[in-house]
């Protein structure tokens, strides 16, 4: 973890680089995959399950009864906690609904816009060493609470050739209409052209390795729209001589132990502090479990002494961090000045796992500095606006002859005949 | 234009395919482009212009005079057109401000998002044989409603040197910070990396030929937001006995102006009225400055007729038009079963081109199918969500064991800790 003593403003930039992602070799790969699952479906799926996981799974939709099991396998306690964090998100998803309001923009023009649920949706849910069953809540309840008629989850099947009970067992919690045991690349290609199998979505959504990201973006080139461009994740944390050092560096160590390439900040205006966050992360990283992982991610963490709060908000909204975390003593002052962040947690208990599981607001957020254009998901994210517009005569009267101008203007004037063709015969009436 | 008498629904995806748009030789001269722009700057815009041009401008940043001298060469009838435009489409798209509203998750867990504008944002208007003032006001009205700080945009200069000056006067209206004269996929990627005259933007919107396409779309893998994929544009009417053909045909003929690679379709329950407006599409191309695009858009279009209009609701929503006038009179009633659409026109009067300039909904439309997944450019897309949350003592004593529990299940024990180390030190108290 570097140390950085009040670094001049023309080095910020540089300070908010992201840690490089190498790309250039992968996409022939994910290309030959995507094209491959286009043109044979379900075999194509099964040729890379059995070229990557050592084998193909049975079947690729999982059966009910394996769904129900699941649930079984689940612990009481861990199935409270879950509709806890499943009551959260809902409260806090359902907060946006908005009313249909008509607008009329001159007499007899009367326009609207509808939110309209996606009707096909993909959930892409990773495997690996962790079962991240609170990334199926996180995308599911949204999905559901918009109302997409099909909510998909695509998801590797484990050595045992089953997805994660867990993962089931969220998923069936929270609105999914069909699981499917298909991970990686492949999973993506076949909710983007649909097999035999695995139905064709307009959406998809979720995090993955760095094939999954790269098929997630080749799709979206022909049409197919999904969450957000996918980086590392992170977290900036902005301190003052009120913080818990402790809490600091527990906070940041929980966003370090993600991946290697994950990347920690810490800004504060108070020099003290630096080292005493130091030496807490140094004391805390000896007990904890994914200690190696931490270590490589340190090496691309900094803690940054800059002059003043207000300075530290200033970068912090230059560099866009995914977790924004607040542990300042006047954090709403700070909180009012936030532009680019994904999730902001404010004071000195708004820790990021509470975010992360069980708050409610989503945990699917910008990375790699692209809060500055993107936002995390919500239920709108699973929506789509429709417009509407309703002319009456009086209305084309009142409107019409300025659209004659204006189509004039750019030289359409088959634009301007449907306008004309319709004054004259309310002319002739 | 073909003529299609009740196609059995098995055929009706493949009445849905859109013209096929040929994109392979085009990547890597577009690629070029863009890596030229990253590396050379304002030089290679220059290189650019005067390659495909035929001259470089003096100047790229358009300068204060020759803004306000443009104004001087707009008719003020055109002008008073273009303010009732402009006064329409800011009430449409002012209509969605909502408020921030608290969510109180579990007692002392405060959750809450807020609508932040992008600060930067670049809108590109393409050249060519008409000046697409009209896309100007619909992309800067709702620029300029959301806050964005600085909104630029980007045309090609004319053989004069010097944009057109009603796209000059359009955006001087609308709340455009500045103008560059840069056309193509060279004006793309340079607002996606920024040179030493055009500023970066963190997203990009606006339509352009097949160059500015694929650039927004390999810009896009940069993180760089757009504001949605492009196609051809195209309409879907749906007629029934009381549509006015006069009428009908001269909307199907609005649209196929556009462009060589336009589709019009409309459908019907009616038999007799495919003849009544196959010959007053006759009658009416005749007349028509733009009859050789027109006719050759007609080529990709089609008349159909299905059994009910029921069918003609389905169909349509399964080909997900940029454009739905539904000219039938129970036209409500079938207005409220539509799913996927960019904008729908309502009745007799409700004509495209009242829309296309100054009803006051988006002209900027998901076209392609995509509105299956995507909306219109409404004032929404210049902002981005903000995520908050605030946890007292009390919060995280209600909510801390669920978390741990849960970051225990996915083995992320550095999530657990940050809560058991704040929960612990609530216990010592």
């Amino acid at each position: 973890m570097k140390t950085m003593l009040y670094p001049p403003q023309e080095e910020w930039s540089d300070l908010c680089r992201r840690p490089g992602i190498n790309i250039n070799d992968l996409e022939n790969l994910v290309k030959s995959i995507i094209s491959r699952v286009k043109d044979a479906g379900d075999d194509a799926i099964r040729e890379f399950s059995e070229m990557y996981d050592g084998f193909a799974p049975v079947a690729l939709k999982v059966e009910e009864e394996v769904i129900a099991a699941a649930a079984a396998k689940v612990p009481e306690e861990l199935k409270a906690a879950i509709e806890m964090a499943r009551l959260n998100i809902e409260k806090f998803h359902l907060q946006s609904t908005s009313a249909i309001k008509v607008t009329e923009s001159i007499r007899g023009v009367r326009c609207w816009s509808r939110e309209v649920p996606i009707e096909k949706v993909g959930l892409y849910i990773p495997g690996g060493t962790a079962p991240l069953f609170s990334t199926a809540l996180m995308l599911a309840i949204p999905a559901s609470l918009a109302g997409c008629r099909e909510i998909i989850l695509c998801s590797p099947h484990g050595r045992n050739g089953e997805i994660d009970p867990l993962i089931l067992y969220a998923a069936s919690v929270s609105g999914v209409t069909a699981i499917y045991r298909v991970g990686g690349a492949q999973a993506i290609a076949a909710m983007a052209y649909g097999t035999e199998t695995v139905p064709q979505v307009y959406k998809i959504f979720g995090p993955g390795n760095q094939y999954v990201t790269k098929a997630k973006e080749l799709v979206q080139t022909d049409g197919i729209a999904v969450d957000m461009p996918a980086g590392p994740s992170e977290v900036l944390i902005i301190a003052d001589k009120t913080s818990v050092p402790r809490f600091v560096a527990a906070d940041l160590l929980s966003q370090a132990e993600h991946g290697p390439d994950s990347q920690v900040i810490m800004l504060t205006d108070n020099r003290e502090l630096i080292d005493l966050i130091r030496n807490e992360v140094i004391l805390q990283v000896k007990q904890l479990k994914r200690k190696d992982i931490i270590i490589k991610a340190l090496e691309n963490s900094a803690l940054i002494l800059l002059k003043s709060l207000d300075d530290c908000i200033r970068f912090s909204n230059m560099y866009a961090p995914e977790h924004l975390i607040i542990a300042v003593s006047d954090h709403r002052t700070l909180a009012d000045r936030v532009i680019n962040a994904g999730s902001v947690f404010l004071g000195t208990y708004s820790c990021e796992s509470i975010g992360d599981y069980a708050s409610g607001p989503n945990h699917t957020l910008p990375t790699n500095g692209f809060a500055k254009s993107f936002s995390g998901v919500s239920k709108e994210s699973f929506m789509k606006k429709v417009f509407f517009q309703e002319v009456t005569p009086e209305g084309i009267r009142n409107l019409g002859p300025a659209v004659e101008l204006m189509a004039e203007a750019e030289m359409l004037d088959a634009h301007k005949n449907a306008v004309s063709i319709r004054l004259k015969s309310l002319n002739n009436d």
